[in-house]
């Protein structure tokens, strides 16, 4: 893992969200972007050498949505950016970490991503990311 | 704020959770501290620019405690580096952010701290932090 890529925080208006965080972090989003096949609309705020992401669930199905209603807003996932995603992937498989997604999918910010099962993470959702090449 | 200057995760057994995410994060604990205020010990693992804060209940006074009882293991806050405590308070207050200690506390790592109440940031606990001089 080279570093913290970004933070995401699960939100239930992006609007207000964006609003309450550029007070927050004294910068505005940057982009915003929705990630169809995720069912969520993002906005990005870059904080030091990190980025923060906003999530709002954009369908009932969406893992965003089920998360509030479950736990509430809050933070929702560290993403970890790394180099190569496939040996980094295999790497934490033989280490006992259980993958949500066996094949890389195609996250927001042009990235490749996988998921990390939180019972087998202390009960943080971690991503692996990889910027497409 | 400048940058995330580090992420509290709330484990329950700190010797276990610093094997998990020495395997998770490819490297190990740099540093190891109890915090008697706070009746936590602590750990923190170097990423990039930032660090990774584990945090175990030393007592069941401890916030830390009453966290894991109510949500279970995981991510706790999130910390940002500010070069100056208490004009960053002010700012906050005046946008409308609620603190949790009106006069900064002393944290691990040779911090002053001050953490925001989370019923105003969205439901992410937030902690502004600056290196005691």
């Amino acid at each position: 893992m080279q570093k913290i890529e970004h933070l995401g925080i699960a939100v239930d208006n992006l609007e207000e969200a964006n609003t309450l965080f550029s007070k927050l972090l004294g910068t505005k989003q940057y982009k915003v972007e929705e990630v169809d096949s995720e069912k969520v609309a993002t906005s990005f705020f870059k904080i030091g050498d990190t980025k923060i992401e906003l999530l709002e669930a954009t369908a009932e199905t969406s893992a965003i949505h089920k998360f509030i209603q479950k736990r509430g807003k809050g933070i929702h996932h560290i993403a970890f950016g790394v180099e190569d995603i496939y040996s980094e992937m295999k790497r934490l498989v033989q280490e006992g970490f259980e993958l949500l997604n066996e094949v890389p999918k195609e996250g927001a910010d042009n990235k490749l991503v996988c998921f990390l099962h939180p019972k087998t993470t202390g009960g943080v959702l971690v991503e692996i990311c990889q910027d497409k090449k």
